[in-house]
C-alpha cells in the first residue's frame, strides 16, 4: 500500500541523457526520457504495437523510437510517426505527470488531473550554491516502509554502522518525537561524546580537530509519502551544539528518497548535502564513497528482516519509544491512504 | 497453445552422439538416444525404477542405461533389462515418434498413430550437393508464435539488427502477404539500394562486389506448425533481382524451426542454407558466426515483450500491414488447433 | 512430512563457534548459539523487536545480541536486556530442546516436553579413542526419503561412483533386508573381488596390499527418524570377510544424518569413523577429501529425481528386492508419523 497522488523521485536526470530509461514505480512499468524541448516526459512502458517495452528502443529528435519495429512515441503519449504507417488511429499510451527539479527527475503515479508542482517538497540547500550534494541509488527488497523505520531509528547505527557512525552513546540517549504539521521529527542530542570514525573524517575535512570531545545530533524528518531528511552534525563540546557557530561545527543533510517499486521492493536514492566546502568536488566524491558504503551495510539486514516478516505473517513486532517516529510515520502514510481511498471525507 | 499431431525439430544429430539428451518438447520431457541399430528413439525422461532422469544415464550397447542403478531402457519404452532383476513385469514408458532427417532429428509429441513421415517438411536443399548448411540452437524465453512474428515482419532487421542486415529502406518497401495453400508468404523487394554489411560481404564471398546498389529481397514462407523459411538475397542493380543469373547474384534460405518447450519458451533452431561455395567449410563457419551473433540480438528484445505481455494481459496490440504475415499464420495455427481439437469436424 | 518428537543434527559446534548460527530444522527457523555457560541454546531466529534475523547479529558475554537495535536474547527465548529499554514485558520466543553430543548439536522441533536426551542415537564410537571420525555437510533439494532410499540400497554406487566405490560386483549381490526392533537392516556381501579403487587405497592407507582379491561387505542400518549408519569394509580374500582379524582387513562407518530443512531439502551431514589408524590426521583428512567427491556425486541426481517427481505426482515407481530397505525405512518413518498424529493410539 502506498501513496499514488503525491510525487517521488524517478530517476536522476544523468539516468536518462540521451537515452531512455525503463523503471516501475508504484507497481507502474514506466519509461522516462527528454522530449525534443529537452523537458522529461514519462509513459506506460509498452509499445503500442507489439508490446515490447520502449525503454529498450532509443531517442531520435526527441522521440522515443521503439527498438523492435520503429514506432515512435511522443512525450503526450501519442505514437508521433511510424515508417510506412499511418499512425493517427493508433491507440496512446497513459502519461504520468513528471517535474525535474532540485537534481531530480519526480513522478506522480495517481490520477494526473490532481497533480500539482506546488505539492513537490521544497529543497533550498538543492538550489543554494552554498550547499553541495553527492549521493546514489540502490535497489533494496524491501517495503519501503521499513526503510522509513530504518531511518527514523538511528539506534541501529550502534549495530549496522558500528565501524563508522555507530557509537554506544546512541543508544544511551533517549530520542523523542514530536508531529510538526505534515511532518514527524524524531530528535536524539548527544553531549560532550567522541566523535566516530566518520564524523572524525568530517571535522578534518572542514578543517577541525576530530579528536576532541563533541556535541552530537540527529533531527530526522519524515514527510510523506516517504522523504527522510537528517539534520546530523557534531560541534566541538560547548560550543553551543546544534546552534554552535560554523566555525566550531561540521554538519550536513541526509537525504533519503524512498520510492516503492512493488509492495516488497523500493528504490533507494540516498546522498548528503552539505554547507562547508560546497565547491570541493573532491570532498563530495569522498564523503558520497564513504556514505555509499555505510548505507549499503541495511541492504542484507532489511532484505532478511522483509523475508522474516513474510514468512511470518501474523506475527505482531515491539513499539518501542526509539520506534516512535516510524509509528507516527506509517500513522501519517495510513491517514493519508485513508483520504486517497474516500477523497470525498476528506 | 501449441499444435501436437505435427512433426517438431527435437536436436541435431551431433547432440545425441554417444549419449542421450533429455530436452522438453511441447511440454513433454523426452530423452532422445539412438538404439543399437543406430535408429534414433524417444521415450519418457523418466526411469520406472525411482523416478531418476533417463537423460542422466549412458548408452551401452543401443541401450539406454539409467544412470541411478543400471535399469536398461529399450528403444521400445520397455525396460530391457536390470542387473538381479526379472523387468518382464515392469511397466513401460510412452515413446515418441521420431524421424532423422535433413540433418535433423524431428519429433511428433501427439497421438502416435497418426504420425506420418510424409508430413514431413520437404527440405530439398538438405539432400542436394550443391547445397550447404550451417546453424545454431538458442533457448528463448517467450511464446512460439512471438519468434513466428518476428521472423514474418523482417521490419525489424532495421532496428534489432541495425549494424548488419538491416537498413531504412526495408521499412520504405511495403511487404505484400498472401496464402498459398497451407503456407503463408511475405515478400518484400527493395530496388537499388546499397547492400548492408553482412549482404556486402556475402557478395565479396561470392566474388561479386559489394559496394555498388544492389536488388534485395526477402521472401518469408511460414508452414505449420512453426517454420519459417526465408528466401533472401542481393543481385548487382538491374540484373533480374530475384530471377537475376547466378553470376549477379547471392542468396540464400534463412532456416527458422521453433520447437516450443512450454507456452513461454522455444528452442529455436536457426541456419542458413546456401548454394554458392557449397563446399567451404570456412565460409560455412563464418556465415554461422555472423548469423548467431545477429540471431543472438532477437534474444533480449523477444524476452522483454513476453514479459510485458504477460504483465498486460488484457492489453491489445496492433495488426498493421507489416504483421499481416505473423497474423495470417496465427489464423492458420489457431485452424489447424481447432481442427485437432475436434478432428470429426475437420 | 517428517517427525519433530525426534532428534535431528542441526550442526557441528564450530559453526557455532564464537557467533550465532540459522538454520531452518524441519521448517523451523532457528538460531543457535552458545549461553554464558557454553551451552548450546535454540530459539526462533526473529527478534521480537522488528522481525530481523537474530541470526545476523553476534554474541557477546553468552547473549545473542541483534545486529539492528541491539535487543539482547537470552537462551531461554527471553529478552535478556536491550539498550535504554525495560526488556520485562517483551513477548519471548519460543526456544527448541538441544543438546551437544558425539561432536553434533542435536536439535528436538517436536513438543518440548518430550524432548528425552536417552532417545538419542547412542554412538559408541564418537567416543572412543580407538576411532577418528571426518565429515562435511551438504545442501540438498530433495525429500530427506529419496536420500534415506538412495542409502539404503547402495546399488547405485556401481553407478553414481563408479570410479571410486562402484564395481559390478555390488549389483550382482542380492542385498538382504531385515527388521531388528526400531532399525532397518540392509546388508550384502561379495566374496572374492577386486576391491574399486577408494577401498584399495584405504587398505594401503591401512598397510595392506590393495591389489589383491578381497571379500566387500555393506551393511546399511536405518533408525529412525534418518539416519543412516552403514558398515563398509574389505578384508583380504578368504580371511574371514567381515569376521576377519584386524590384520587382514580394513573397515569403517559411513555416518549420514540426514535433516529436513522443508519438505524437499535437507541439510546432509556426512563422515565416516574408522578405528585404523585413529591418531592420523592427514589421513583423516585424506578420507573426508575422498568421500565429500563420492558423496557430491549424488546431489545431481537426488535433484534431477526430486524435480521429475514433483513433475510427475500421481506416477507411481517401483518397489524392487534392492529397494527393500528404502521401502522398510518409509513404512516405519509412516508408522512413527502416524503415532505423532494420535499419541493416545499409541
Amino acid at each position: 500500500m502506498f501513496l499514488k497522488n503525491t510525487w517521488y523521485v524517478a530517476c536522476t536526470p544523468d539516468e536518462i541523457d540521451g537515452k531512455p530509461l525503463g523503471r516501475q514505480v508504484c507497481g507502474e512499468k514506466i519509461v522516462f526520457f527528454r522530449g525534443p524541448d529537452g523537458k522529461v516526459a514519462a509513459t506506460e512502458d509498452f509499445c503500442p504495437h507489439r508490446g515490447a517495452p520502449l525503454s529498450l528502443g532509443f531517442m531520435r529528435e526527441g522521440r522515443l523510437v521503439c527498438g523492435y519495429h520503429g514506432l515512435e512515441m511522443g512525450t503526450d503519449g501519442k505514437c508521433a510517426g511510424m515508417p510506412g504507417q499511418r499512425v493517427g488511429g493508433f491507440p496512446g499510451l497513459r502519461t504520468f505527470p513528471v517535474i525535474e527539479r532540485y537534481g531530480f527527475i519526480w513522478v506522480w503515479t495517481g490520477e494526473a488531473e490532481l497533480a500539482d508542482p506546488a505539492k513537490l517538497h521544497p529543497l533550498e540547500w538543492a538550489e543554494s550554491s552554498d550547499w553541495a550534494y553527492g549521493g546514489g541509488l540502490y535497489h533494496i527488497n524491501c517495503d519501503y516502509r521499513l526503510m522509513i523505520d530504518n531511518l527514523m531509528d538511528l539506534t541501529h547505527e550502534t549495530y549496522v554502522h558500528a565501524s563508522s557512525i555507530g557509537q554506544t552513546e546512541i543508544e544511551e540517549s533517549a530520542p523523542s518525537t514530536k508531529i510538526e504539521g505534515e511532518s514527524v521529527v524524531t530528535s536524539r542530542f548527544m553531549e560532550n561524546v567522541m566523535p566516530p570514525p566518520f564524523w572524525a573524517s568530517a571535522l578534518r575535512g572542514n578543517n577541525l580537530d576530530g579528536d576532541v570531545p563533541c556535541d552530537r545530533w540527529q533531527i530526522c524528518r519524515f514527510t510523506p509519502p516517504s522523504h527522510v531528511l537528517i539534520e546530523v552534525g557534531v560541534a566541538h563540546a560547548g560550543k553551543g551544539g546544534y546552534h554552535a557557530d560554523p566555525a566550531h561545527k561540521v554538519s550536513s543533510i541526509v537525504v533519503d528518497f524512498i520510492t516503492p517499486e512493488t509492495e516488497t521492493s523500493i528504490w533507494y536514492f540516498w546522498g548528503m548535502a552539505r554547507n562547508f566546502r560546497p565547491q570541493d568536488e573532491a570532498l563530495t566524491a569522498m564523503i558520497r564513497e564513504g556514505q555509499g558504503k555505510i548505507f549499503g551495510e541495511d541492504l542484507e539486514m532489511l532484505e532478511a528482516q522483509q523475508r522474516n516478516l513474510l514468512a511470518n505473517p501474523t506475527r505482531r513486532i515491539l513499539k518501542l519509544n526509539i520506534d516512535a517516529g516510524g509509528v507516527k510515520s506509517r500513522e501519517m502514510i495510513d491517514r493519508l491512504l485513508e483520504q486517497e481511498k474516500r477523497p470525498e471525507a476528506a
